[in-house]
């Protein structure tokens, strides 16, 4: 059960899904009423304690191993530091921040691998506790454990090989294709195709890891709520997000740093900088690429599963939430750091000229020290103030957030003051001439991002809490029927999108009179310093609710339930607080990307094209962004499709299996649902149907560059903006018709009321977890795009087109 | 019943409705029963035959009357044009072709006052007709008739008081705005408040007399439905939808036209001429800022009406009909038409110094001729090749739009050539320099939108008739429930968009690219050239849909029914056309205005601001850009909870006529329901709840362009078009919904399905028909309101606004 499915399908769901744990353990019970041998139940529980015992020496012993990389990593980094003999303050830190990273990572797994999957039986307070009862409750939190890793680690490797076909066959495109943009160098072509590999792996890596540990988490989750106190269970899951947030900025920041010091090899001297961010762009193109295929994929797979909960599908459900929710976001996230540093190195390459490497790489300092900011601040959960009932979970998360954004103030100005010189110049984006800046307004464009952000994120607590009078006020519509209420929901989804867009118009405008656009991928670097924690959050949520689910299904007591639900209902807030974070990021970065592309383009010009801007009376520039604004649309139609496509199949196999097997369904069934045929069902239908539409997101640009010219991009991507707003809006009146539900339920599960906010939740949830979050990533990669193929687009007729309209 | 609730709902509804009308019917009856008296009821008879003579005099008297309207009117402009001297041959085909216009409308109305308000019993071929029987129904359609009547005429006198109100204010407003904006040039204040008020006032004048006619229609429609054959009713219900459309474009012609030579007294040189054009766009804000009113107003009231369809709101749903569908559609096309014209005569005013008078009005002649066309091609519906069969009525109906298409190229090519000279010369948009134009090339930009028109609307036609494969496709994802179903009704909805967005697209860029930003407005003049027979085909729908009501409340023979359904079906396909059309030129109009409003803001600043065209990476233009496309989601938020409010009102109301009079819904029922009560209750929550969205819409733009400066309001326009994309997509989701439900409605009315169908139509419902109609206003009245203010902006501080940021 996802979070993302939502309150009102999860009761409905959740019952056939036990019901379709009974027919397991009731299988199990008579199974050994047939046998009723004691020796072979011994022999089966020896043999089961050795499997166990096996697998935990060789979980340390892959411990060890994982606590060796960054370490690994750490002497390659040095060496090749040493090597061009640059080891400055800066590089000290950045390649210091990524090891501690991914050893605090590491850290933390092994603090959650040392949870022993094993049932408690019943509360130890009641002293009732049952021996064999909990062999085989035992036995059946390692059967859906292994069932849910096995779909998981099935899917994505499935998923990331298409992917790596993907990557093979467009980092020749992309060599090809830059070499010739830039009259045949060769070494360009090579390194944004390698950079572009090295993106696109590393993200294959953040997801991959992210669900490896969720899966392994979920259950440990599970398995330490059943003792009394909430510190453990909390901890649990707030460590396993910690693991995915810590490992991803560490590896991300990593992999991107030395990219840059081996570039830097070829590039030594500050005026071929603009080459060597020119050739990391494609780092950003290989993590967005990779997100968008996750998110797709990813998304249809979850829904496909979602839509039909009944009994054999309930598996690929919870594999959904590890591979959408987790490995999905993870790679999201990803791109937009990886974007928003390429960003911010495009538009800040001139820096180096003034002020010298530790200066041009400010934007990756930021995020390094982001890390160090957030692995002060998880003291405070895990440590200092840490979860002690019901209510503090909540509060956890939110200091969380908050912390690392105020830590960040004073961290960002001291990190500005150490590696920015007193003043340095900037070459504008718009207009002719230079910007001389001073490193505390660097400074004030990552803090306007960063605080932006915040408040981005409190508004939205303050729409999506039933703490507060709007979702009250939509309690109250239910009175008069389902209708109403889902007309007062997307109402109010609307309406908690103005404040935020109103705050990131006066971020922009901020932060882009003080530093032109340079300071607007500052600012969305602002936006993400405290990555860590946001993911350790996003993360956290997914791993509660998987609990939850493993819990039922293992049919622990309710308590277990009771507080697993509890933890995940507060992730689920937070988890709103951290959307709207990525989506106003995005927005950031996309703007940042745009005056990226705008810059190399005047630049490959000579100032002839875009000098003054662009301007939105072009004709060509007009029409593509007629074209451009529906995009999105084309995009959600082709996913929500695939997402019909893929529940129908899912419908008809389970009736297949209703057919073949009539017992399923019976009180004691003695037929056993066939789980693997609906994983490869949801696996097959979500890779065959992501293909259609990610090819559509990564060809139009490519294609209206290279026929149409530069000023037709220059609309597709103005009309991006119309994303944000867009993607906004699906979102929250989704959450809203989810929020009303609850309430509604009030009036009784088999009510019109409710039934009506089942179909709304439904019809919403593609929406919400397939389109939505896309989106995100498509106006990113369609501005990543155009931004690595500015050159082959300005090669084109100069900037013309192959139709030189 | 409103032909935009949806098959899905009707049958429901219309059950309860004639529940609700058997109430009368039975009254009646045990009235007659009781009384059973021969005398009484024959005086009551003869009574009713005397008020029926009485009525039908005084419809003759006054139609007389209106026959002499036109000839009035016609009499007035040609002593305007005589006292000037300037009777040119423009001025004679303009003014002809507004009279002739408004003279067929007349004509129209007098053959459909011909047909007596009688019901003929039972059908003629079975001879089997009843006398009292004939009476009783006869005094039930009049009964109806004229609530529907009072209803629609209570509401409409309510909205325009409301609208008087806001017509005096912002008259002076924008006396006092305009005058200080130019320097205290107090003749320009008034001109431009001069004609604000006149077109507001012509856009009240149109919807009232739309709404007028559709009522006085409506039960004829039904009357003539009775006799056998087709001719008769489908040529009522569109000659019906033939009174509004020519009465309202020759009115509105005729209105601007002569405004134009009163103003050209004070300004007689070719030179003063672009102050003219300047205080004309008056005349489009009038009918823009009332077309809204209407539109939100008959929106929420319609939908108000419609959410809870027991019975005593029957009636209200009806009047809602003829208020929203009717009245507000007029003023809808109506201000689509005042502003396409505005804005081309102001980006062409330049043409009068090279080619004089008649070249400038170009524009103007354009929309004559089409009157001329429509005219013409509106026999081959009634008289040429009349409607014989059920089958014909969909195809007379698509004859008319490709008919006045076809012939509006050779008839826009002959003007051309007359009213153009050989040569002329345009001042440019963007960039400075001189275009120099050939008639020709004016043609083919009217052209490419009247063919774009028809191509877009072809295409909408694909994506919704039964007859092809999308709808087919949707009817079979019926199988696996509703929610699946709705999903894919919403993907093609959005995917439906695609063709029309790129036909669009390929509009603006070729007549861009011929004309420049006065292309565009030409363009927008071809698509709305045959607006006559649009909005003929547009009111013929839910005249239809209106008559059919009658006959099911008046308990006419089932086949009435059946046929007014089937005129209806066809009309609702034909309406999906005429939509693509209205969206499509909502889209080139607002860019039109957009130039416009770039070209005062060029000419005031003597090309300090924006001779470069509008620079989308501005700081300023580019935050309010992502504040622009919050609008549309803020103006959707605002209106879809105002429906909510006054739906659930009007359930209240509905309970609370219940509570009183437990025995409304009996079999045989003593109690009537009070109609008034919710006739009032959805009139006086749509007027409270239709201020606060008009009102941000009018003030966003003059209070940005006053704070902000015009850097500001060009962000704000360019997210307007998102408008575009966004109503196109609500509208067709709604639409598949719809076309979905009559084949989940084959697995039974009490089904699942159903219901969750019902759920889906009743939450589109707002989208389509309240905030999506809305939406295309919204656009271009934010457009057309920066272009009357433009000076204004200019003047403070230089375009830089109050804040100067």
């Amino acid at each position: 059960m996802a979070s993302s499915s939502g309150a009102a399908s999860s009761p409905s769901s959740s019952t056939l899904r036990s019901r379709s744990l009974n027919s397991n353990q009731n299988m199990n019970r008579q199974n050994s009423a047939e046998t009723n041998n004691d020796e072979i139940q011994q022999q089966q529980q020896q043999q089961q304690q050795q499997q166990c015992d096996n697998k935990k020496i060789r979980h340390r012993l892959k411990s060890k191993i994982l606590l060796l990389i960054p370490v690994v990593l750490l002497a390659v980094s040095s060496i090749i530091a040493l090597s061009i003999g640059q080891i400055t303050t800066a590089s000290t830190v950045i390649l210091g921040a990524a090891a501690l990273g991914m050893a605090w990572a590491v850290l933390q797994f092994l603090l959650i691998a040392r949870i022993p999957v094993r049932s408690e039986g019943v509360s130890d307070s009641t002293g009732l506790v049952s021996g064999s009862n909990d062999e085989a409750t035992t036995r059946r939190l390692v059967e859906i454990y292994t069932a849910i890793y096995e779909g998981a680690e099935s899917f994505l490797r499935a998923e990331y090989t298409i992917c790596a076909w993907f990557i093979l066959v467009f980092s020749v495109v992309i060599f090809v294709l830059i070499s010739w943009g830039t009259d045949w160098d060769f070494a360009r072509g090579l390194f944004t195709s390698l950079s572009f590999i090295l993106g696109a792996c590393t993200s294959i890596l953040s997801g991959y890891l992210g669900m490896k540990v969720a899966v392994y988490s979920n259950v440990r989750t599970t398995v330490s709520a059943q003792q009394s106190g909430w510190k453990l269970c909390f901890n649990t899951a707030f460590r396993a997000g910690a693991v995915m947030g810590f490992a991803l900025c560490g590896l991300g920041i990593f992999m991107l740093y030395v990219t840059m010091l081996a570039f830097r090899i070829h590039y030594p001297l500050p005026e071929q900088w603009i080459y060597l961010t020119e050739c990391l762009t494609g780092y950003g193109l290989g993590g967005s690429s990779i997100a968008m295929f996750g998110r797709v994929g990813g998304g249809i797979y979850t829904k496909a599963a979602d839509d039909d909960p009944r009994n054999p599908a309930t598996i690929a459900d919870n594999v959904g939430d590890n591979v959408g929710d987790v490995a999905g976001m993870g790679s999201d996230l990803f791109g937009s750091f990886a974007e928003a540093t390429c960003a911010a190195l495009v538009l800040g390459s001139s820096i180096g000229r003034s002020g010298g490497w530790d200066a041009m790489v400010f934007p990756v300092t930021v995020s390094a020290v982001g890390i160090f900011v957030c692995l002060l601040c998880s003291f405070i959960a895990t440590d200092i103030k840490p979860v002690k009932e019901e209510k503090d979970v909540e509060s956890a998360l939110k200091i969380q957030l908050i912390s690392t954004t105020i830590l960040m103030i004073p961290a960002v100005y001291l990190a500005a003051e150490i590696f920015l010189p007193a003043e340095f110049s900037l070459q504008k984006t718009v207009g002719t001439g230079v910007l001389t800046l001073q490193p505390w307004q660097a400074c004030m464009c990552v803090v306007m991002g960063a605080v932006g952000g915040l408040i981005i994120g409190l508004i939205t607590e303050y729409y999506t809490s039933h703490s507060y009078a709007p979702v009250r006020e939509l309690a109250d519509s239910c009175k008069t029927g389902a209708a109403t209420n889902m007309i007062y929901g997307i109402a109010l989804g609307y309406k908690s999108a103005i404040i935020p867009v109103l705050v990131l118009a006066l971020v922009v405008y901020g932060s882009f009179t003080m530093c032109d656009m340079y300071g607007v991928a500052l600012a969305a670097i602002g936006f993400l310093s405290n990555l860590a924690t946001g993911l350790t959050i996003d993360v956290y949520g997914p791993v509660c609710d998987n609990a939850g689910g493993i819990a039922e299904m293992a049919e622990l007591e309710p308590y277990v339930r009771e507080k697993t639900d509890a933890l995940d209902a507060a992730g689920n807030t937070t988890a709103a607080i951290g959307k709207g974070f990525a989506i106003g990021s995005a927005a950031l970065v996309s703007l940042a990307l745009f005056g990226a592309f705008v810059t190399r383009i005047r630049i490959a010009s000579d100032n002839a094209l875009f000098a003054e801007g662009v301007n939105m009376l072009q004709p060509l520039t007009f029409a593509f962004l007629i074209i451009g604004g529906m995009i999105p649309f084309a995009f959600a139609a082709m996913t929500m499709k695939s997402v019909g496509v893929a529940a129908m199949e899912m419908v008809m196999e389970v009736q297949r299996q209703f057919d073949e097997k009539p017992h399923l369904l019976d009180a004691n069934p003695t037929e056993r649902p066939d789980y693997d045929a609906c994983i490869a069902i949801s696996t097959k239908a979500s890779l065959k149907e992501m293909v259609p539409p990610g090819a559509m997101v990564i060809f139009t640009p490519l294609l209206t560059g290279i026929f149409f010219g530069v000023y037709a991009v220059s609309g597709l991507l103005v009309a991006c903006y119309f994303y944000v707003e867009l993607r906004r809006s699906l979102d929250n009146a989704k959450k809203y018709i989810e929020k009303a539900s609850p309430d509604s339920e009030l009036k009784g599960k088999g009510s019109d009321i409710h039934k009506a906010a089942v179909v709304g939740d439904t019809v919403g949830d593609p929406f919400k977890d397939t389109s939505g979050p896309a989106l995100n990533i498509v106006m990113k990669l369609m501005a990543v795009l155009s931004l690595v193929f500015a050159d082959t687009f300005y090669a084109t007729n100069g900037g013309a087109g192959v139709f030189q309209l």
